[in-house]
C-alpha cells in the first residue's frame, strides 16, 4: 500500500508531555513494532532517554537518538521560547521536517509551540492561509463528526473558513476513507439569514466551492451525526471545544455527589459508571492520539500533555498513514480543485 | 415585600408555544392560584382559549381576556410578522406594556418575533445598545453559571459585552439574591493576551468597571461553577446553549443502543437513566420557565416552544417577580453606577 519504497521516518519528542521521556519512548517503540514501515527516532535528553532505555530494558538503536539540550515546558510563551530555545526538542523537531531530513514530528509537548514551530519552521503550504486543528466529536450516529478550527488561529477569516473546510474535507477521504464528506458551516440557524458577518461571507464561498457543503448547521448538529465536517472559527471553536470536554467531568462530579448519599446510591452510581464507559469509549482521547496541524508544508502531529504510551504509539502511527497516503501532496492539489482558485 | 400596592399586570400568550391554548391558560391560571398579587390577561383566539376553559371546568374572568385574531407562527420571519400581523397576540402584547396598559409580557411563541416585537415596541433602556437573553447552566457545585448572550444579538460589540455583564449582574443581586456577582469573560485562555479583538476590547471595559470581573474564563469554566456569570457574543453563547442542550439527547441515545444489547444492557441502562434524572434535576428548563429578554423597557419573558403549564406558572411568577422588584428601575440606576458613563 505504500507509496514510497523506503521507511517513514518520525521524530517522536522525548521531552513532551507530563510523563517524559518513558510515554514517548514506550510509544515510539510500540509503533516500530506494530508497523516495521516507520523508523523512529527521539529526540532530547539523552542521557535521559538513554536513561529510560536500560531502566526498562528497552531495545532502541542509539545512533536514533537526537540530542536536544533545552525544553519548552507549559509555561513558556511560544513565540518567545522558538526565539531562545534553538536546542530545544521541539525548534530542532520542526527544524528536521523543514529540511526534509524527517517526514513528520509527533510531540505531546506545549501546543502554542509546536503550533508556532510547525507553522513558522517547516511552514504553510500554498493557498492555505491558516493552519488548522480538527477536534473529533463523538456522535449520536457513532459517525465522527470533527470541527475546524479548534484553537490554531482566533480570528478567522471567511476565505479561512472555505480553507479549513477543504482541508478537512481531504483528510476526511485520504485518512478516514470517507467518500465525500459532508461539511456544514456552524452558525445560529439553519437559515441562510441566521449567522453573522463571518458566516454570510463564508456561506457564499462554501456554496461556490466544488466541496459536499451541506448548509448552515447548529451547536445541536455537532454530536448529532448528520454531518462530517463542521466549521467554523477558531475562537467558537476552540471553546466548543473546552465546554464539550468539560461535560464528562460535570457528569462525574455529579455522579460522585449523587454515590456520596448512600451505599445503595453508590451501587447505582458504579453501574452508571460502567455503562458510561461502555457506551462512551469511542470518546477516549488516548486511543485517537492527536491531532495533525493541517496546511503545514509537512506532517506535524500535536499530541495532549498526559498521552499515555497508547497515545504517542497512534500518534505515531498516524504520522506513518499521513505520510504513506501522500496527504501533504493531495492538500497542495485539494486546494486548487475544491476551491475554484 | 411588594414595592408597589397594586396587583402585578401580566398579559400571557395563549397562542405561543407547541401546546395552545392548554398550558398558557394551565399556566396563567395555577400562578394566580399560587400568588394573589398577581393579574393575568390571556392574549389570542378568544374562542378557542373560551372553549379551554369550558372543557377543562377552569375559572377564569372573561374580561381578562384579550382577543386578537392573529397568530405568528414559528415558520413566519420575526420582521415580517410584525409588519403584517398587527392583530397578532405577540404585536399586541407587547404594545401593551408600551402602553403601560400591563406590567409584562409572557410568551412561549416565535422567539425571533418575541425578541423584534419587546425590542422596537416596548423599546430599550437608554444606556443598554442590545437586549440580552442569558441561559442558566448547572455547575459541579450546584451553583448556577448564566451566560449572556445566548442569541438576542449575533454580532455583540465590546460595549454590548460590557453591558450584558451590567445587567447580568444587576438581575443576579436582584433577582437571584447573589451579593458580589462575579463576572467572568469566555476566551480562549485564562491569560489577558488570549483571545480575539472583541475580548481583548471587552477585557479593558470590564477592568475598568465597578463590576466584580474575575478575568478571562475558558469553555470549560461555564459547568465548573466558579463564576456566576460569563460573557461572550451572541453568535458564541446561542452555539454553546445549543451544543449544550444536546449533550443530553447524545447521552440518552447513547444509553438507548447500549440498553438495546440484552436484559441485563437494559437493567443498567434503566438504572443509569434513574441516576441521570436524580443528579441532574436542576437541568429541566421546565422548572426554570422562560427568559427574561434583557435591556427591554419592561418585562419580556420568552419561553421554549414546549412550554408546559408548570413552565408556563413559573415564567408569569418570574415576571411577576421582577416586577416586585422593580428590576427595570435597577437596571436603569445599575448602567450608569456600574459602567462609569
Amino acid at each position: 500500500m505504500s507509496l514510497t519504497d523506503r521507511k517513514c521516518k518520525i521524530i517522536v519528542d522525548a521531552m513532551g508531555g507530563d510523563f517524559v521521556p518513558i510515554n514517548p519512548t514506550l510509544g515510539a517503540i510500540n509503533a516500530v513494532k506494530e508497523n516495521n514501515s516507520i523508523e523512529v527516532f527521539l529526540i532530547g535528553d539523552s542521557e535521559k532517554i538513554n536513561n529510560i532505555l536500560v531502566e526498562n530494558n528497552l531495545e532502541f538503536n542509539s545512533s536514533n537518538i537526537i540530542s536536544a539540550t533545552e525544553v519548552i515546558d507549559m509555561h513558556d510563551s511560544p513565540t518567545d521560547a522558538l526565539k531562545k530555545k534553538k536546542d530545544s526538542s521541539i525548534v530542532k523537531g520542526a527544524q528536521l521536517v523543514k529540511e526534509l531530513k524527517a517526514d513528520a514530528f509527533v510531540s505531546a509537548g506545549n501546543t502554542g509551540a509546536m503550533m508556532a514551530a510547525s507553522t513558522l519552521l517547516i511552514g504553510r503550504i500554498p493557498g492555505f492561509g491558516r493552519p488548522t486543528i480538527g477536534a473529533q466529536f463523538p456522535t449520536e450516529t457513532k459517525k465522527v463528526c470533527t470541527v475546524y478550527d479548534v484553537g490554531a488561529s482566533v480570528d478567522s477569516k471567511p476565505i479561512h473558513l472555505l480553507e479549513y473546510a477543504i482541508m478537512g474535507t481531504i483528510y476526511a477521504k485520504v485518512i478516514d476513507g470517507i467518500k465525500n464528506p459532508t461539511v456544514g458551516l456552524l452558525s445560529v440557524g439553519e437559515e441562510e439569514s441566521k449567522g453573522n458577518s463571518v458566516t454570510f461571507e463564508t456561506l457564499d464561498l462554501l456554496k461556490n466551492s466544488k466541496l459536499n457543503f451541506v448548509g448552515n448547521v447548529e451547536g445541536r448538529d455537532i454530536l448529532k451525526g448528520n454531518v462530517d465536517i463542521i466549521v467554523c472559527d477558531g475562537f467558537t471553536g476552540n471553546i466548543i471545544l473546552k465546554f464539550g470536554e468539560s461535560f464528562i467531568n460535570f457528569l462525574k462530579t455529579r455522579i460522585r455527589s449523587y454515590a456520596d448519599e448512600g451505599i445503595l446510591n453508590k451501587i447505582k452510581a458504579l453501574i452508571t459508571k460502567n455503562v458510561f464507559k461502555d457506551s462512551l469509549k469511542d470518546m477516549d482521547y488516548q486511543s485517537h492520539g492527536g491531532v495533525p496541524l493541517l496546511g503545514v508544508n509537512g506532517i506535524s502531529i500535536i499530541g495532549h500533555g498526559s498521552s499515555s504510551p497508547l497515545a504517542m504509539k497512534n500518534m505515531v502511527l498516524k504520522a506513518n498513514d499521513m505520510f504513506q497516503k501522500d496527504l501533504i501532496k493531495k492538500l497542495k492539489e485539494g486546494r486548487e480543485y475544491y476551491g475554484n482558485l
